[in-house]
């Protein structure tokens, strides 16, 4: 169940950063749904490496073939597989990787755990495996868009290291988020954010920051008290991108200063619905979606990966050190933000089917 | 699946705050592992209400039944259910809750979700459903005992408000956290802290804080890629718990301000093993445990109920105002120690029956 | 997993037949569905021991406790929790089965597998277990009723040994079947099996036969390829119940011995809607039903337990003998009448609910 | 979850009979079991269509392609994805099937169920989907060569129509059964069912018939009540394969003729093992694998495809008829051999992994 995610709109991903390829099997999509290609292959780019100047400059085109469930441009109610080829393979790269463990990567821990690793790239733990997810999310986008077209999934850089963005989640759009390589919803912040990212990658290290995501026009009734409350879904979903760290929705850890009283979201009736004055539950209430924007953020520590001399041990268990190389993100963050969205996209889309059976 | 967590030792949790009793069937607990009733009653009574000057005065014995599964002080490797009555009813005291949706609770989302709710006590929302996963927990330490007998998991409050504990996560112990009332490693914290939840409780107001938890001992390889990794696992099964705001893990949010170079964990041979010179990590490196202590923390929101009067909506949909009343706690935190621990052990004992496949 | 069936109306059954009880927790129910305790005990009375001169005389209610998720009469969506007591115990009866197995049962598989057994009564393996399905199918039943109230589930024994009752699936009644203390819908064959079942009983020995069952006006579109294909779910559920040595649907073995084109079913248009001019498929086709009758017989094996002598050995493996006593049924069919219409129930309405995610 | 089978040894199948190819994803493979492209290439040739003389012409090399989670000939406990292109191609051959719906076929259900349908080879309906599951139980049988190295898995054809081959479970090897194209154990049956097919298929007809499967070399205690019982998931495994209408374990059907005292296996110490001296249990007790041989047959309806007209109805609801054209199996027994092997290897292999836990 590992490489699973999702009850009724369930993928399955596989593939190492080097090898045949990687891709996603969907099962539980609902038929009749139209896909193309390019809805796939769309938001696959914004994933890219190669994309800009401040993320990796490697090579994929990460072209995706469908290879089952989708017809004509609509889906069959079939298994919808995935797969994107891997490319640019140089293996000779990661020799040095293969017998020393990078300091805060996952090679000493795959060791660990399987006894067995295919050390070029990372393989399995490295972000390309990300890919299936996106894949998937772009179909259940569609989904969404058959069924319920006014749900937005936005999100966007929020902070690079000390550098914040000042975003109004209610009003951001995917045209502000799109129209600069950081990622972000703030024009004012992209300029010393791009500067900031190529000073610390010429210094051969790295940075993280926050990613926040908004979820707009959401349907009240999205989630499944109890273990799979809407933000525990979003919370899985969300730690099991690579590079988190910490996941808050609404007030989050801040709402922890504040008293019961100033923290409670009164209700009251705006245009025969029921709303909240403010936000702090984040659009979720007792695990269950309460028609507000859900709103959360999401902590990517700084790339592992770094171009300096690192201590670190071999697999045969001597003190050595590591020199960085090759070919990598000094800040995963631009890249990371479709995968936010899509991650986000597959619980809502779950959710969306999963609440049917209430109707 | 909804009330389902774990995927070897699987628990299903049941029943709402007032009626029949609350409980929890454990399915897939290894055979012949040695639990008696008063190895889950003695976890049950860390988390009762009325245990301390601090928490809610609802008295109730929560006194563990168990029906089946256990045979002469032994499992016999089938369902494991476990019965706790609901004791102390006070249905008429919700009448007014009944029709007006409580500020940030999950009264209107359940309605908005099933089209009905059993008003009195928060019914399935209500903090009561977490018995079955304490009693649930209480089964899983003992397959640890019986299996991984090192292993320590161990929360205590880190903060209220703005008021925070200093704890040091490499030594604190049981005996430290079970010392006073407010379940703190400080000793010199415990006494402010108990002073302003007496003071917020007599202004009919309520305070959150921060959970921290650490698993001490914990062997390396468990976690499985891509969604069930360690830290998603974690993450959900804390944003599971009510009120629960944010999850973060090692470095968190804070490690977002580090660049790459000063957050990276160099690895080291410490006496034969493979040990990091820093935790940053949090003993969870892409997805799986490394042998280091495993570190996280827990935001928990300001109890929702309060004693003072709130805007709010008729079930009706009138605006209306709500007047708190009943029993409750003014802060979760001291009672909800018991419960980040339970759900952590849940986490690792079926991540450690996962894993054997592997061994 | 192994106590857990259906996907969205998802059944956890629980309890070993001496003990605190058994029972089930259903998740996933929809919400506001109509049920009573009525609705519930009805069903648990066609499966109690004691209810007829052919059946094992063990008193036991069998009375249903529903302890969470109904509330006023009506579902709230949450996990519905059912315990029946276990009532007339007599451990001392199996004293001498703890150590000796009993021949065809599954004392020495349980030893096997567990390492444990609670020996009086047959534990987990004591038909007593099927109470939880019966339990919960009569809830599953309610979700049709509110949901597909044309959907009937009839099942009957078709034969004992090797007297043949002749009925017509396609108008046998439920009046008919509860009409005679075998269950069968052929009034010639209830005196001829019910002397026989005597005369056997008389004898110290046991009896089988065929339980048939049949679904009629279910919708078509139930049943989900590959591996959840509609007569895979249904072959699953039977032979889960005690006792079931074969499963066949439509034609079954007897198909085999017809060539294509005298056991296809031809198509044709009946008033509108499209039917099959036979049905040797048994209403299902690649896994779907199709709108006819789903027809199925499953095989019960004579009862273990009887009571003659037999060779055996012991738990410490020595050879010896076994005499049977106790209180047990020479012939289980007319009691698992209603256990194949519960799990027949419970595959049908589970399908259901699946297929509302293509509607 | 409808293409996912097992559940740690888990597979999820994709692929329709034309378009981009078949395949399977594997998730939870131990790690380090040796596997190469030639074992699992090694069962595919056993299912391929134009591999003999009685089996349909149909021109596919069915060359599987590893995608992941192998490395250098072992398992790295990552994803194991699989890929066949589909070859052949004849959309043409399909236009009528497109519109008429081909008699005993999923044409109509699929249809029903999701509103649209794949027309040319039948889809997602085609037993070409089983290509995924023989590559799966290629790389399952790897792991129990490396775990359980004893464990033998053999199916075979015992009977076409009225035609019955003798064969002993006991002693019949995988090299009698390859030695002939029936895949039989008898060879005095060979040469008359081979006649017979050319017979049948020459009249544009179509046969079924049973296949045997034994697996011997079993450990005991494999097997999870109560709804995974062996039996029920070897049942609703072999439901699960096209064509197939029934499935009887031990002494099945024909068992219900027995009395108890007939039917019950005596157990006697041999060796100083626990063995029973019949086994008309057919290897399980109680759903837990005995020890002994488990023997089990499954009965196939006769190719729903022939080269006759019959009467139908088209997708728009007008009667009609079809001449059946295009090449196809006059019986599928003698492909359906492996397809039966695999889905056994796969319960095991799965069964084995589960019984981890209890150790």
């Amino acid at each position: 169940m590992s490489s699973t995610f999702g009850e009724i709109f369930r993928i399955h991903t596989f593939g190492e950063s080097h090898g045949g390829g990687v891709g996603v099997v969907i099962d539980g999509c609902p038929a009749r749904v139209p896909v193309s290609v390019e809805d796939i292959q769309t938001q696959l780019d914004r994933r890219r490496p190669g994309q800009s100047e401040i993320v990796t400059p490697r090579k994929e085109a990460d072209a995706a073939e469908v290879l089952s469930g989708i017809h004509d441009g609509r889906t069959l109610g079939s298994p919808i597989a995935i797969l994107v080829r891997n490319k640019d393979h140089r293996p000779g790269a990661y020799d040095e990787m293969a017998v020393k463990y990078r300091p805060s990567h996952a090679d000493f821990t795959y060791d660990a755990k399987y006894g067995i690793r295919a050390a070029s790239g990372g393989g399995r733990s490295s972000a390309r495996e990300t890919i299936g997810r996106v894949a998937a999310a772009a179909v259940a986008r569609k989904v969404l868009d058959a069924r319920h077209p006014g749900v937005e999934i936005l999100a966007w850089v929020a902070s690079i290291q000390h550098l914040k963005a000042e975003v109004d989640p209610a009003t951001v759009t995917s045209a502000d988020i799109e129209s600069n390589i950081v990622r972000t919803g703030d024009p004012d912040a992209v300029g010393p954010i791009i500067e900031h990212i190529k000073k610390i990658r010429g210094e051969g290290n790295s940075v993280g920051g926050v990613i926040e995501c908004v979820i707009r026009n959401c349907p009240p009734g999205l989630g499944e008290p109890i273990f799979d409350k809407l933000e525990a879904g979003l919370a899985r979903a969300m730690m099991s991108i690579p590079a988190t760290k910490g996941f808050e929705i609404g007030s989050g850890f801040g709402g922890t200063l504040l008293t019961g009283h100033e923290h409670n979201d009164a209700f009251r009736m705006v245009d025969g619905r029921v709303r909240t004055a403010t936000n702090r539950s984040g659009g979720v209430q007792g695990g269950i979606s309460n028609g507000e924007p859900i709103s959360f953020r999401v902590a990517f520590k700084p790339t592992a990966t770094i171009m300096k001399s690192q201590e670190t041990v071999t697999s045969g268990g001597e003190n050595t050190e590591l020199q960085g190389k090759g070919r990598h993100d000094a800040c995963v963050l631009p890249r990371a933000v479709p995968i936010v969205e899509a991650m986000a996209t597959l619980v809502v889309t779950d959710h969306l089917l999963r609440q049917q059976r209430n109707l």
